[in-house]
């Protein structure tokens, strides 16, 4: 029996508007579709195409899954939200692929990029994302406090613009509030900051505010953080739109 | 006369196959496309749609032109490589838009976001960002040298994998080897470095090599460098497959 194929496919931030054309073919021609139930509930239903959901936080089980099937001989997509690459399912393949080498050796492995929670965040604001940032997932289940604490300060004394993933859970509700007190201690008070939630969803929610104001309980697992550099700044506009927050490309030209 | 509609719109890293609806809806329905010649040739041609192409490095320029058309009460796509807000032409925007306020107050901008290079870069390999990461344009024409020197120290020390845009030029070949240079008193020299280069075009080539190893002269302005964090790893395949290249979830695990 000859290997299948295994495409993890990034289905975006939640928006149709946003699933590239590859994104929609791989996931058309796929026998298998396997993934978390609520990105499952966004690709369209097709007969003939096998669903297997799962529960969130399943994450090396489901890319074990999707391989074993792919093994199998099956077409096999596997749904990711925002792109497989960035705080998603494609790490968690690879992982898989690495404890079992060589296993799952013939299997194709290709990944399909997707529109990312931050750019979509970014791009219904302005362009915060203009200059140099980095990306951080606050999520602590598989990485020390340490660590996350250590890239904060890094961010902050370089002055990355900075891109929150993961923000709060239950578990760990107050890492989004030792976040923010870690970077007051060298961003100005007024630095923006943005609370976007469930971008290009029906319940879509953005919150313009700044460092000293930003209320860490307004945050989610669905909420993507953006926090300004010293450049970062807002543009007024007439009520009721809300400023454009942008980054220029250009640094210190204030100064 | 009411006042237009200016889209900022991504297309990609250059493969049809990555411009979501959204950006082919807008792009079909502008009455002018602005932007560099070589994204405007990309873009399908339609009767009764004006072109206004221009070179590249005339951001502010080609900014200021479809803010005008716009003004002018024309619906304007401003046609971006990648994604506008990632190194790219929503910031120069905004930077007309602040520069010049109230001129531009009536029209109505909006950003349409795209993948962009290192998304089809990491993508292409496996999942080299699939941890903390930080994206920084090698370019100094609008910040000091200081500023970028700064950001790659604090990536370094704090282990973040570093996608670098615009690496080299014409102008400053030799800024990707003070990277670098940079870049190996912190990591080892086995880090992993990919050289990607015109991804998801016809002449896309890529190269994954090591810290020790990594040729400067290799990169030109089309050119997206990933550099890995201490947990970057290969996963070998059967030649000629070349191998995965990813960065797993958990920090510390190997340690």
């Amino acid at each position: 029996m000859s290997a299948g194929q295994l495409d993890v496919v990034g289905i975006g931030p939640g928006n149709p508007k946003w699933i590239t054309p590859e994104a929609a073919s791989v996931l058309a021609q796929a026998t298998d579709l396997v993934g978390y139930s609520a990105y499952l509930a966004r690709v369209p239903t097709q007969d003939c195409q096998t669903r297997h959901s799962s529960d969130n936080r399943q994450e090396l089980n489901r890319a074990r899954q999707a391989l074993s099937l792919a093994a199998k001989g099956r077409a096999v997509a596997l749904v990711s939200g925002g792109d497989p690459g960035v705080f998603a399912m494609a790490a968690a393949v690879f992982e898989a692929i690495e404890a079992t080498s060589p296993i799952w050796d013939d299997v194709q492995v290709s990944i399909v990029p997707g529109i990312t929670a931050m750019q979509a965040a970014a791009a219904r604001i302005g362009a915060p994302l203009g200059h140099d940032f980095c990306a951080i997932s606050l999520s602590d289940n598989l990485k020390p406090w340490a660590v996350i604490e250590r890239r904060l300060v890094a961010a902050a004394e370089a002055d990355f613009v900075v891109a929150i993933y993961n923000p709060a859970s239950k578990a760990r509700p107050d890492r989004i509030q030792e976040a923010f007190a870690r970077l007051r201690r060298t961003r100005l008070a007024t630095t923006p900051v943005v609370f976007a939630r469930a971008i290009g969803r029906t319940d879509e929610r953005i919150e313009i505010t700044t460092l000293a104001e930003a209320d860490p309980t307004k945050a989610d697992m669905s909420t993507l953080i953006i926090v300004g550099s010293s450049e970062t700044r807002l543009i007024a506009r007439q009520a009721p739109a809300s400023p454009y927050v942008y980054t220029p490309r250009s640094y210190g030209a204030r100064r």
